[in-house]
């Protein structure tokens, strides 16, 4: 009997064949969508549900996107001809949350902002904030191991799960990790788990490690350079001063003008790069008196401010960056991470390669972290070869700096022909035998991540 | 030729075979020793001394066990007849500290205390302080996943490693891991590699994640209670509270008691058990007096200190712990951890146990992280099997509550008959096959962390 069958005989409403749904499952947001279209679309709502979907495609060595909210920018979750998508987005229960632990035992599917939101109520919160917070499922935050604004203060997922329950290839449920602080119980499979982009399991359940709210004031402070070296430095200078943001936001002259443009706000002076940042906590106010300083004697023309919304409004002009940019066409954004010293050289090569390559390259960066996203602005669906000509000058900077191709994102389909590169060639076919271990047949993403031969 | 010969040919005076240097490496501080002799102990000096001892051991199928200062509580570098002992003691470089990006690039030999020496001097440290950090090397560390007192504030090792440099059973080198703050190209060895214990490589150097020393006051404060049970509920309401001490450590009274008797302090009243917390940063001062409270209310007697060198000598009466066990016997140091919550269950299950065995169990914890040490004394150098028999209802007790059979010490030979209990025998078999990826021959610390035979 075919896959689609018996799925439909073990599963029956929830094998989902419509052409919407398909179509839908091609893509992410990353713009890219795979080659033909997948098999089904399984709803699964249970951790039985997962495990009988896996059986049967184990059974029928069918491959499987594991998918949650399709907010992807590297194209892991993306479909195409004859795969099962596995959806974890109905499964959104809160199955625990324990404020005296600071731990919280959530299902894949829910989004981090509505789980932020119950946290509230118990006076705690899951740090990891990636910009799609509001529309990204924490099973797929953990899938990518995500970043987020606010992780040189307050860390990145991996810093921040316990453990989680992994569903195998063959259908059977191991429970990774532990709900105490610490644990040295054998190898450490929860953090392998995260970042796996769906090459290892099913990731149907996790144990969070919560933060308490933190007390006290939030101070946010922007400041205007002219010119994004110049930000640059009076970010890290800020870094090597031993205080500590909890956000830290760069936008280069591009992305300030688009975002102007979008918003309708008076143009800036032309070269006029931003830093916005905000402290919190006991000592909010005397850093960003610290911070005023340092801005200063770089040059840059800040406002303060002290009021929470007051603040927020001084962060919406960075938050309003993804629109603005989608308002000029086909996005690709990168996703490249240096040491924090080494920020103003990778602005030095982002400005060589838009001369080189007769590009605009609008960037913004988590400055507190040394993670830089640049846009690649294009027409149509798929990026052009001198943009991917561009991109892989970006990488290979970056990797001579001392960082990595991509920091947040993930590998995906969009940057695995680079991931040998940084890597190396034994460590490559080290992770390879490492995913068959858990995937020996290779039904879980196949050619994700990994190069299906390379 | 022999594997010996080989290693003598290549390495010269780099190999050991002196009659005492072999009869030490049998031995860690757990105060188990492995049977037989091993065959030579390589003092590599370089990484190219490490890749030539792995080639040999491989051409030769040589057991090889990799060891630093041998101060581990499981057994974990104890080396058995036949055994190539291969030391990383002389390694002891710090090859780069960047305090503008917080890492510092080190050999694996280096002791944690002269690391954080070093460190002191750029205005930096190195989070992870295991009791053993003036005795312990940073691979050692990195090897076992270790912890410390400071944790729950200032988390663990695998908190504190961007990468690690990794020779392979057939002496190939990898660089895992990244020296950005964010990274996630491909799959997290690195994090798999913090605790393996051995079993998957040799780490020959580390990118470490440092901290800015830490600016304002310490407060400390000791109080007493009229049983353990208060203390651990104490400890509890403090977590629960929303403070976060640096150091949170609970003495129960067999701890107490011997401690004054190693010091020749008077007597405390019997059952009499103690907390000492530790409060740093700028709000130490005002957490300090938020605990107090917390303390007063559960029936604590509070003596505070605002003074640094003061607040030591209240912490000196819990760093005697382990001399003063020792002056009683043979100590087999226990490393249970639960959920904080758990934590006065667990120190009931403990009375129960002493109760049921006829066994006094000197407890301490860690208990702003739910890690706590039950010493099981006892004459002679092998724990007789009665202790055992109390110790496998310490792991499973502990298992019960949500907690796992160890925070920071490691599995080893100690611990490796429960391992697959807390498991599972699916993640224990799965453990195994990942570890056979990066040592098909098996000759990383056979018969270590995984039952040769389960």
């Amino acid at each position: 009997m075919s896959a689609l069958r018996l799925l439909q005989e073990a599963l029956g409403p929830l094998v989902d064949v419509d052409d919407a749904t398909l179509e839908v499952a091609r893509a992410d947001r990353s713009g890219h969508a795979a080659v033909g279209r997948p098999l089904a679309v399984v709803h699964a709502q249970t951790v039985d549900d997962v495990q009988q979907t896996m059986r049967i495609a184990t059974a029928t060595r069918t491959p499987v996107v594991v998918r949650g909210a399709g907010t992807g920018l590297a194209g892991a979750a993306n479909a195409g001809e004859g795969e099962i998508v596995l959806s974890t987005r109905r499964m959104t229960a809160v199955l625990e949350v324990r404020p005296d632990d600071l731990l919280a035992v959530v299902e894949p599917g829910i989004l981090n902002a509505d789980l932020n939101d119950q946290l509230a109520e118990h006076g705690v919160w899951w740090a990891p904030d990636p910009a799609s917070r509001d529309i990204s499922t924490v099973g797929g935050n953990i899938a990518t191991g995500a970043g987020g604004l606010l992780c040189a203060k307050y860390g990145v997922v991996r810093d921040a799960v316990l453990g989680v329950d992994l569903v195998l290839a063959d259908g059977r449920l191991l429970h990774l990790g532990h709900r105490s602080v610490k644990g040295v119980t054998g190898l450490d499979l929860t953090s392998l788990v995260i970042g796996s982009e769906g090459t290892l399991g099913v990731v149907v359940g996790a144990t969070l490690k919560l933060r308490r709210l933190v007390p006290g004031d939030v101070c946010t402070v922007a400041a205007t350079f002219p010119g994004v070296r110049a930000a640059a430095a009076a970010s890290a200078a800020i870094t090597a001063a031993g205080v500590q943001p909890a956000i830290m936001e760069l936008m280069d002259a591009a992305s300030l003008a688009a975002v102007h443009t979008l918003l309708a706000l008076p143009a800036p002076a032309s070269e006029t790069a931003q830093l916005t940042i905000r402290t919190d906590g006991p000592a909010a106010a005397a850093e960003v008196a610290t911070i005023v300083g340092i801005l200063q004697s770089h040059g840059g023309v800040t406002a303060v401010s002290h009021d929470r919304e007051e603040g927020e409004r001084l962060l919406a002009i960075r938050r309003s960056m993804h629109p603005a940019i989608s308002a000029l066409g086909t996005a690709l954004i990168e996703d490249v991470s240096v040491p924090r010293s080494a920020m103003p050289a990778m602005f030095d090569e982002i400005a060589r390669i838009e001369r080189e390559f007769g590009l605009t390259i609008p960037t913004v960066a988590h400055a507190g972290d040394g993670n830089l996203h640049p846009n690649f602005v294009f027409e149509g669906t798929e990026a052009p070869a001198h943009v991917w000509a561009a991109a892989d000058e970006l990488f290979r900077a970056a990797i001579r700096l001392g960082g990595t191709l991509t920091g947040e994102h993930g590998i995906g389909v969009l940057k695995r022909r680079w991931l040998a590169d940084e890597l190396g060639d034994d460590q490559w076919q080290l992770q390879r035998q490492i995913a068959a271990v858990f995937d020996p047949l290779g039904i879980l993403n196949p050619g994700k991540v990994f190069e299906p031969d390379a």
